[in-house]
């Protein structure tokens, strides 16, 4: 059975809280042995990819850039896409679930497209969207995102 | 100067009185000699673009599919994308401005997009997401949206 | 029935005879009432789209770049897709023939996409692939082209 | 340093000694410890990422399709685009080299999408393009292949 994929998703910049937040969902998402995919630049991104790589997990960036250069240094994979904000379409597509850490109007796109794929969103300080899943921390966070797995 | 191009995004199965409003508001682009542009598909983006021919307005489709006959009868430009709900930033990014009625998570997502671009986006009876100018019916609507054109 | 829609393809920098053909195949393709696509930058494509309004027709512009002010002066209808060169298969795809006059990789890559796709591709001193027809001035290839549209 | 990552084009379907080619390719990638990425399906994509995993390598499949799970079964990192033919200009950015092993019109697009990036391309019984590097055989191919990345 192949690994699960799952999603970090938020701005390319954040306040320390939001980071903090991030890195540890990254962490998480490693410890249960999971992939992580993000949008592979700085912010909640990279945070989270920081966080996978301290437990030795995969992490992989869907870049908006023709350069996979541009990756922030905790990823492993970069894809280079050179489809802009198109990218986010296959951040959706390739994740089980996505988790939100905070976020502005990129990551809201990438709810609604996860949404509409049906798949599960959670969310946390993130936008107010029916359909996304409430967390208040990290823990709480990883641990709804793979009851859904299961 | 080329013409301003104002885009209508709404969900693909829509209400009567969604239907109508997003009919009228495609009468009242064309009348403006702007054109018009949708996803192409039933539902908010078909009655728009009726409206925009009712009045002989010009109107363009970015379809989801590979095939470009599956535009609705009111397309006078069908562009056919094989990129699936990817096509929703090239519809945020050709629009000088948008005008979303009702709408669901696809909708959502074209609306995150061009909020992220800085375009401005009407919104009647749709998603409640700041930056989101809203307006009561077509007709203030059409005329906010060319307010910002000017 | 809807109008069709041809494509011409080719470099965005050509010499003076390339140029002067793309201009006659623009021109050709308005006087038969078709649309005409392109990539909506220089060389062949502005010859192609400044031919085709020479003779009162309609031009669209499938860009790269995120920017519809990028296309060049003779394109009516820019699409801003923000794709980078992932707009070739969109331009493949919406075409119901292509035409490709001279070209360089950018050019190969929509060939190769439009014969995958079982289009017709006329060309006229452009890339030796199996598949494509061969023309030796624009009127032959345009007679051509709307040969395997009827 | 990220590791390299070496793309291996070609067809969906393919006879038996181009599939040995391929295979044979995926294990001397592997072997050099670089990373092998492909369209993912079936003919040489697959046996190329079988010959990779035989080794311990690790597989990147960026797929047309809006299901992971469309992936051939040693794809270890399956990407769902959901772009169709435009996941190919993904997985020429993402490349540092590309080994075309036959191929078809798909290939093709690949092939010169990359050229036009500058980037190296080796070929083995596959297009005759300016620009691409000839190859004999597997060992020559990822000879040459890495001899472009050092």
């Amino acid at each position: 059975m192949p690994p699960k994929i799952i999603a970090v998703i938020g701005a390319g910049t954040a306040n320390e809280p939001i980071l903090k937040i991030a890195e540890e969902v990254g962490r998480l998402i490693a410890r249960r042995n999971a992939l992580l995919i993000c949008g592979g630049l700085k912010g909640v991104m990279e945070a989270a990819a920081k966080g996978a790589k301290t437990e030795g997990g995969l992490t992989i960036g869907i870049l908006p850039q023709k350069n996979k250069n541009e990756a922030n240094r905790y990823i492993d994979i970069p894809i280079a896409t050179g489809f802009g904000e198109g990218r986010n379409v296959i951040i959706a597509r390739t994740a089980d679930a996505l988790i939100s850490v905070g976020g502005e109007y990129g990551t809201l796109s990438e709810i609604a497209f996860a949404l509409k794929m049906g798949k599960p969103v959670i969310g946390i300080r993130t936008w107010d969207i029916k359909g996304i899943i409430k967390a208040e921390n990290a823990e709480e966070a990883v641990q709804k995102a793979f009851e859904f797995l299961s």
